[in-house]
C-alpha cells in the first residue's frame, strides 16, 4: 500500500472542527461527507460534543471508538497543532490540515507553520496543507474539501487523477473537468505544503490503480529529486502527465514568489526537466484538460503522422496548418492510395489533407474506407475527421458509430479523432468507442500534439545517471588557466598556452606557439576579463605582443587596482570554427543544469539557448544539441564544412559529469566560447566560480 | 444603398429549383426561409408550376407577378444559366447560386462557370457563388440556405456579421457563434466568388448599420486591392475585423492551391496586409469568437496596461504569464496604490496581479474599490477578475452586479472582464452591462490582447500613398552597375565604383579608389555572382587586383559560357557598419511589397524578416524596421556606435516609391546588402529583375 493511501482514500475520516453550520468551513465539509456518498464512517469532533448535523459527534479524537484512517482539520489556526499532537497520540498518521492562517499570512503563521513542520518530524504523521482544500476521491464518494464548487457541481468519478498546490487553481480544473463529463479518480490541493508536495502527490496518482492520467500544477518548487521521481515512475507506468508550472514570465515569477514565497527560477530549466521526466507542460487549463480527456479515452499516436479527412476542404488546411505549425507531420498520400481514395469518392481532393467533400448522402462508410487506405498507405500515427454537424443529430448516427467501430477495431493502437459540432450523447457513445470528439479543430489538433509528444517523451524519460563526487579540487586559483587546467584534468580539450609574467616572456611564449597570438589578464579578482580591456586579439608579431603585455597590465591596473594580477595568458589564435558556448549552473532546486547555445546573435539577440540536467548521456546531449535552432550551423554553413559533432557531444558529456561531481565545490562553469572545428573542439575561455559559502 | 443590401437582405426572393421534398436542397432551402421566422415574400420556382410546401408557386421566373430582390437558384449546374439569364430578363439583379458542379469540380464545371462570369459581365447582375452556402440574416428571420445545421441550430439575432468563402467553415462557426450565444447579424458563404468575394462581404458589413462587429475566413485572394479597400473601410467605421487564413504553412498552402485555386502566397505577406488596414488575424474559430464576443459587448481597452485580480494568487500568475508573454502589460501598482488596496482588503497580496484572497466573505464592492484604485493609478486598458464559481450561484450573484455596474459606469471605456465558471444567466446578465465572461483564464487574455490590438491597428489603418507611374525605365542592362545607376536615380547612395574591361583598367581604378577593393563579375545573365566565383573581397594590391580580375573572367566563363560578359565591377571595401537586405517583390495579388531584415544568421537561420506594401511612408518604414526582431542591433550592438537609423528610414521609403512606380516594369528589387553605417547607409550590392513577360 502506497503510504499516502490512507489520506487520498480512507475508510473512516474524523473532522476536527465539524459544525452544524454549513456556512462554516467545518460544517460544510461534514456536509459534503456526509451527503455525497461517501461509505467510510465519519467522526465529528466538536467541543459541544453533542451530534452534528444528525450525526454522533465527539468532544475529542481521544474520545473516538476506533482510529479513523484520516483526519480533516479544520479549527482556527492556533488550535491546529494541539489537534495534530492529539491526532498522533490517538494514532492518526494522515491528517488533512485545511485551516489557514499559516506562512501564507507571514508574521505568527509562519511560527505556527513551523510547529506543525516540527510535530510532523517527531511523529512521522503525514499532512497535507496547512491552508489546502483537501482531497476528493470520487469513486469512493469521499470529497473531504469545503470547496464550495460542491454546491452546484459534484464531479465525477473517472480516471484522471490531479494534484495542484493551489486550491481555487485545483477547483476551477475540477469544475471545468466535470462541464466536459471527464471523470476524476483523485484530486488534491496541497496548499502550502508543509508536507506533501504536488511531486508525492504525482507519486501516489502513478502508483494509484484507480488513476490513468494524471494533471498537475505547480506554482514552485522545493525538491528538485523529489519531482523528477515522480513523474519517472508515472513515465515508468505509462500514464501520461500534463503539467502547468506559472511563473514562466518574470511578472509572473515575481507574483508567484511573493505569493507562495518558493522561487520560480529559470523557466526553461523547469521545461528541461519536465522533458526529461516524461512530462507535457501545458500553458492553459483548457489544454491541460484537451489532452487529459483525449489520453484518458484513446491510445497515444505511435507516429507524429497525421492523416486529415474532412468534410470541409478549408477546414481540412486549417487543421493542416496547425499540424505542421505545432511539429506534427502531415505527410502526402502516394499516387495508389489517392486512386483508392478516388475510387471510394470520386470527388475527394487533396492528398492529405483529403477532402470528401459534403456529398457523401449518408455513406458513412467512406470515411472508414479512405481512413484503411491511408493508414495503409503511410505511417500514421492519428486519423483526424472533420465531420461539420454530423454530430448534433442522433438519427444520423449509427451508420458512422459503425464505420468508426470498425476502424477502431482494425487499428486498435492508432489514434483516431471526431471534430465536430454534436450533441452530449453522441460524444459519449464516440467517447466509449474510444474516439475523442473535439468542437474545435485546432483544439483537436494541440490535443493530438499532446499525446504524440508524450508517448515519445514517456519512451526516453530517465533521470540524469547516479555520479557519485570526485576527489577534492583545488579551487585556490580561480583565473581562466586555472580554470582551463580543471577542464582539461576533465578531459577537455585547451590549447597549448602559457602563463606569462613579463613582457619578454610573452615575446618569446608567443615565438614558441607561433603567430598571431591572443593575450588576456589572468587573475582571480577578474571574472570578465573584456570589461576592463583585458583581452588582445591578433597580435602578429614581437613587439606587438610585449607592448600588449605591458598594455593589458596597466589596464587591468587602472581599472581594479585592488586585484591580485597573476600575469598574462598568451595564447594561440585559433577562428576555424563555429564559437559556441557551454555553461553549467548549479540551480538551487534542480542542482546542475548544462546550457548550451551558439555565440553570437543567435544567443544573444535570440536567446537560442537550451537547457538539460547534468551529467549528459551522449543520447542527451545530441537531443540537447539538436533543441538549439541554430545548430543547424554545425552541419556546415554557407558551404562550409560540417564540423565536429562527435568532439561537441563528447565534451558536453564531460563537462557535465565534471560539475556533476563537483556540484559541491562548484556554482558555475562557463565555456565561452568553446570553438567547435572540422576536426575537433577546444576551449577557448573558461570561467569556473566555486561555490559561494 | 449599399449594392449589395438586395443580397443581404430581400424583402421578396425567389427559390428557382425549389422542391417540396425538403431531403433535396431547393426543399429544405425553402423550408428554412418558410418556417424560420422570415417576413418577406417568396416566390417557388418549380417545373411544375404547382404549389410547394404548402405556397403558390410558378413555372418560370418570367410569370411572377413582381421582380423580387433576390434569387436563389438550386438547380442542376448545367440549368443555371438559363435561370441566370430568366433572372436578368426579369430584372433581378441580386442572384445567389448554391448549385455546385463549377469550377470546383474542374473540367465542363469550369466552362460552365466561364459562362456565369460572361452573364455577369453583361448584365451587371450580383451574384453569390456557385457552389455556395447562400446567405442568412437572423434580425430579419431569413436564412437563404440549405445549410444542415438549422435542422438543430439557429443562429440568433446580433450584431457580428460573418463572411467565408468555405460554406462548411461558416456553418461551422455559426454553429459555435450559436452555442456560445453570439448573436449574427449577417453571415455568407461565398463559395466559388464568380462575382462577390469575401472582400466585397467585407465592404458591405462595414457599411450595414446592423453590424459592429466583422468576422471573415479567406482561404485565397485574388482582388489585393479590393480587399485592402474594405478592411479600411471597417477600420475607418471602427468596427472590428478579426480574420483567419489558411494556408499558412506550405502543407497548407499546397492543400488550399488544391482546393480553391487560387494562391495562397507568401503568408507574411497577407499578414502585412491585415496588419495595415487595421485587420487581426487569428488562427483558430475559437479565438474568432472570443476576440469578436468580447468586441461585439464591450469597449476596445484604450492601452495596453491589465490589472489583475485574483481571489486566486495561482490563476493570477498565470494570467500574468499569459498578458506577458501576449505583449500586453501588467503594470505593478505604485506604493499608494498597494497602501489602498491594503486597507480595502488587508490580507490582499502583489502589486499587479493583486491576490485578494478568496476570504471576502460576500464584500464584493472589494472587486470594485480595488479596481477603482488601480484604474486611478496606472494607465489601464483593461481589468481582469478572476472569481472561481461566484458565477455558477445567481443567489449570490447580486452584490458583484452591483459592483461591476459601478466599475462600469466609473470608467466607461476601459475594458473589464470576469473570468469564471458561471450559469448561463450569470453570463448574460454580465453582459448585457458590458462585461464578457470567460471560463478559461488563457483565452480571457487572448481577447482582450485581440480587442487592444484592434484598437491600435485600426489607429493606424492606411492604404499606402497612392503613386502615379514613373517615366520609363532603361532597363535593357540588369547587372549590378546598372541595378545600381538606377538606385542612385532613385536617390539611394551607392558607392564610388568603376567598371572595368580589362585588368590593367581594374589595377588603375583599385589605385584610384583606394585599397582593399572588391571585384565583381558583371553580367546581366549571372544574377547570382557567388555561385559562380564571381566575387573577390579585400584584395590589397594592384597585382592581386590584376591577377583577380583575370580569374573572375575565367571563373565567369567556366561556369556560364553562353553568358555576355560585361567586366568587372570594383569597389572599395567598406564593412563598417550592419548589413541590412532590403526587398521588393511584385507579389501578384498584393502588388509591391517590401521586405526588410538583417544579414547572417538572423535572416538565414530564424527567418527574421518583415512584409510591408509598398510605397513606404517614413512612419511605416519606422514600424517595419522595429518588427524585425535583429533591428536592435542598430542601437549599437556591444558597446558599437548607434547606426544611421533615419539614413535606413529615408533608403526603405525611396527604394518602395521607387518599385511602386515601376511595379509595370519591375518584379523585383533586391540590395542585399544595404549597409547601414554610423553616418548614412549605402548600397553594396543590388538585383533588379524586369517583369516577366
Amino acid at each position: 500500500m502506497h503510504p499516502l493511501e490512507k489520506l487520498f482514500r480512507p475508510r473512516s475520516v474524523a473532522v476536527i472542527g465539524a459544525s452544524g453550520d454549513p456556512g462554516k468551513l467545518g460544517g460544510r465539509t461534514l456536509f459534503h461527507l456526509k451527503e455525497l456518498g461517501y461509505r467510510g464512517r465519519i467522526f465529528p469532533i466538536n467541543t459541544s460534543g453533542k451530534e452534528v448535523q444528525g450525526l454522533p459527534s465527539w468532544r475529542s479524537i481521544a474520545d473516538l471508538p476506533e482510529v479513523p484512517d484520516s483526519a480533516l482539520v479544520l479549527l482556527p489556526a492556533p488550535a491546529v497543532a494541539q489537534a495534530l499532537e492529539d491526532c498522533a497520540a490517538k494514532g492518526i498518521l494522515h491528517v488533512q490540515v485545511l485551516s489557514s492562517g499559516f506562512a501564507e499570512e507571514g508574521g505568527e503563521g509562519v511560527v505556527m507553520q513551523e510547529r506543525v513542520v516540527e510535530i510532523i518530524r517527531r511523529t512521522g504523521m503525514r499532512i497535507t496543507g496547512p491552508n489546502c482544500l483537501g482531497s476528493i476521491s470520487p469513486p469512493d464518494g469521499y470529497f473531504g474539501t469545503f470547496s464550495s464548487l460542491l454546491a452546484t457541481a459534484k464531479p465525477g468519478p473517472g480516471k484522471v487523477g490531479i494534484a495542484t498546490q493551489s486550491g481555487a487553481y485545483g477547483s476551477h480544473i475540477y469544475a471545468v473537468a466535470g462541464f466536459r463529463g471527464i471523470g476524476i479518480s483523485r484530486a488534491i490541493a496541497t496548499g502550502n505544503e508543509a508536507d506533501i508536495d504536488v511531486a508525492a502527490a504525482i507519486d501516489y496518482l502513478a502508483e494509484d490503480p484507480g488513476t490513468a492520467v494524471i494533471c498537475a500544477s505547480l506554482e514552485g518548487c522545493r525538491d528538485g529529486d523529489g519531482l523528477r521521481r515522480a513523474l519517472l515512475k508515472a513515465a515508468a507506468a505509462r500514464k501520461p502527465v500534463i503539467i502547468m508550472k506559472v511563473g514562466s514570465t518574470e511578472v509572473g515569477a515575481a507574483a508567484a514568489a511573493t505569493h507562495t514565497g518558493s522561487l520560480a527560477g529559470e523557466d526553461r530549466i523547469i521545461d528541461a526537466v519536465f522533458r526529461e521526466c516524461g512530462a507535457w507542460r501545458v500553458s492553459s487549463i483548457e489544454e491541460l484538460l484537451d489532452v487529459a480527456q483525449l489520453c484518458a479515452i484513446a491510445p497515444l499516436p505511435p507516429s507524429s503522422g497525421v492523416g486529415i479527412l474532412s468534410v470541409s476542404g478549408g477546414i481540412g488546411v486549417l487543421m493542416a496548418d496547425a499540424c505542421i505549425e505545432a511539429g506534427l507531420d502531415v505527410p502526402p498520400m502516394p499516387p495508389e492510395v489517392l486512386a483508392q481514395i478516388r475510387e471510394i469518392q470520386p470527388v475527394a481532393g487533396g492528398r492529405n489533407p483529403v477532402d470528401t467533400t459534403a456529398q457523401l448522402g449518408g455513406r458513412m462508410h467512406v470515411f472508414e474506407d479512405i481512413s484503411q487506405a491511408m493508414m495503409q498507405g503511410a505511417q500514421l500515427g492519428a486519423i483526424i475527421f472533420y465531420l461539420a454537424h454530423i454530430g448534433r443529430n442522433v438519427a444520423r448516427f449509427p451508420p458512422l458509430e459503425e464505420a468508426l467501430t470498425a476502424l477502431r477495431r482494425s487499428f486498435p493502437d492508432r489514434l483516431v479523432v471526431a471534430v465536430m459540432t454534436s450533441v452530449e450523447e453522441v460524444r459519449q457513445r464516440l467517447n466509449v468507442l474510444g474516439v475523442p470528439v473535439f468542437e474545435d479543430p485546432t483544439r483537436a489538433v494541440r490535443a493530438i500534439l499532446g499525446a504524440a509528444r508524450i508517448r515519445v517523451l514517456q519512451a526516453a524519460a530517465a533521470a540524469p545517471p547516479a555520479i557519485g563526487p570526485g576527489p577534492p579540487l583545488d579551487l585556490s586559483a580561480t583565473n581562466e588557466a586555472a580554470a582551463k587546467a580543471l577542464l582539461a584534468g576533465a578531459g577537455l580539450s585547451v590549447l597549448p598556452e602559457r602563463v606569462c609574467l613579463t613582457a619578454a616572456e610573452a615575446a618569446e611564449a608567443a615565438t614558441a606557439l607561433g603567430f598571431p597570438v591572443a593575450l588576456k589578464i589572468l587573475s582571480d579578482d577578474i571574472p570578465h576579463k573584456t570589461e576592463v580591456g583585458g583581452v588582445m586579439l591578433n597580435l602578429a608579431d614581437v613587439t606587438a605582443v610585449a607592448q600588449g603585455f605591458d598594455e593589458i597590465m596597466r589596464r587591468a591596473r587602472a581599472a581594479k587596482p585592488a586585484a591580485r594580477l597573476d600575469g598574462v595568458l598568451v595564447a594561440p589564435m585559433v577562428t576555424d570554427g563555429v564559437e559556441t558556448i557551454i555553461g553549467v549552473q548549479r540551480d538551487p532546486v534542480f542542482g546542475p543544469m548544462v546550457m548550451f547555445g551558439l555565440g553570437g546573435v543567435s544567443v544573444e539577440l535570440f536567446g537560442d539557448v537550451a537547457f538539460a540536467s547534468a551529467p549528459l548521456t551522449p543520447e542527451r546531449a545530441d537531443a540537447l544539441i539538436n533543441s538549439v535552432h541554430s545548430a543547424r550551423l554545425l552541419a556546415g554553413w554557407r558551404g562550409g564544412p560540417a564540423l565536429d559533432r562527435e568532439a561537441l557531444v563528447e565534451a558536453l558529456c564531460r563537462v557535465s559529469k565534471f560539475a556533476a561531481r563537483h556540484r559541491d565545490a562548484i556554482d558555475v562553469v562557463e565555456i565561452n566560447p568553446f570553438l567547435v572545428r572540422a576536426r575537433g573542439a577546444v576551449v577557448l575561455d573558461a570561467l569556473i566560480a566555486p561555490r559561494r559559502a
